[in-house]
């Protein structure tokens, strides 16, 4: 997924594309549409700036264009861009990267 | 749409007058009243000078005159000015500014 | 309307005159008395001297005696001083400044 | 009325003794018990030292001993002193101070 | 009432004993049980060190051992120790001093 | 009861063994199970290091192991180890030190 | 359990596996499944970089991989990573180390 090239979130916001969900189980099973848990995971597609704290210091945000990361469970707000469903979360919120 | 000319939003307030809502389907196909969306984009007419930070200085605000940008689905005062509907929203409420 | 002579609000609060309701539509007909909205605009008559910071500085208000502003729909603490309406903000609410 | 002899107010509280209720309307009739409205002006009796901020400076209160000031319809605690009935407001709930 | 030998209050908290409640009329009539309101009177028998602030500066309690302390109506919490019965208050919470 | 050897509270919280509750009444009466009150005084085994705070200096705890404290009516993580039963308190809610 | 390869949460936060419960009491009796309590320790498996504060310091986590930490009664996010029921939590409502 290339980085998005029209849009930059403000401040802290960071724009994911979940990763699809897998529609098989791993031994090939096909899923019930309503097993389908919810995806935690994806990529990120662009990033604000970050947050100006106390002190007037930008604090830029802890993942970049690329990094796959760990979602919360709840939280998130959905745009539909580029037609892709993408998600905006607060830098903050997120709750991990993967670093392979 | 030219900058407001005569009112100056306070603090970290920004003035937005949103796009117009798509009233035909991208095949062209004219929409019904009920399912024109919420519009969630606009372009800032007016910004106000910015926040004091606790040091004292001046934060102004991220967006300028010009930007499109996309709003949160809720918030906003909508007010009556020049004939038009305009927003006025916080400079930090705003999610992301299209670049292209 | 001068600016009132003998109170002086504290801290960071405004004291606002609000425009007469407009009595007519612009075609000249009478409003009904029920479909005069509210007023939301006003003349500042008095303000306070600021808020003091975290740092022992003084942040003087952001609008002056004589300055046409908008206010928000709710809040504001009426009160009746020589004979005349007139409403109390915080500096912090009041939505802009009208510059013409 | 005197400032009050032994009663210090502490941090930054400000005990006020409010104005008599006016008995007659301005035409000179006198006022139904019931249509005494709240009394919102006072006098300031006596003030605390004021508030210690983050950086240890001590903040004092921007009223005085014998100013005239307009008070919130609601809050003060009541007390009983010298045979009086006497209001402690914070500082910061203080609307204004009358010049004249 | 001596100071408290053996108890020392933590961070800004102030031990105190009421005044006893007046069981006559200040003509001189016993009060019934019913009517004797809440003591709101009281000294201080123990004060703890004060609050450090965010500077790491310690902020002594406002109020020292001896003292006479006029008291909200609500909070402090009750305990009881060497056959008294004694209130624990923050020292914020306190009212003022009688100086007399 | 000698320091709790493995187990060091985190930041600020303080590990604390409850008095026994007494069983006897002064006069020597065995008291009913139902009449036990609350055990509010105890002694600290184990202490966390304290907290950082904006400056990013250490704030110890302002008790230390073998202080018998004076604990509020609510709060308190309960614990059980090396077969007591123990509780786990921040250090800003204990409410006073004994001295003798 | 060998420190998670491919994943580092963020900020403050701190990836535990929980001890296994125990299925058989003390004298070696099987524990029914209704009484196997809350498992409330664990070890840690990752940690995130810590906060910055206000100054624009870095704050690690005071717990680091390997540590074997008690679990607060509530809280924590459940991830299942490498086929393993993970536990995510914030540095700050860790209870504290074991130490021997």
């Amino acid at each position: 997924m290339a980085a998005l090239r029209n849009f930059k979130p403000l401040f802290d916001r960071v724009l994911i594309e979940k990763f699809a969900a897998a529609t098989k189980s791993k031994g090939g099973v096909l899923l019930p549409e309503a097993s389908l848990g919810k995806v935690l995971k994806g990529t990120v597609v662009a990033t604000g700036p970050g947050n100006v704290n106390e002190k007037g210091d930008l604090i830029p945000t802890s993942v970049k264009v690329g990094d796959k990361v760990m979602l919360p469970e709840y939280g998130g707000t959905k745009l539909n861009m580029e037609d892709k469903e993408l998600y905006l979360y607060r830098d903050g919120d997120l709750l991990g990267v993967f670093t392979d």
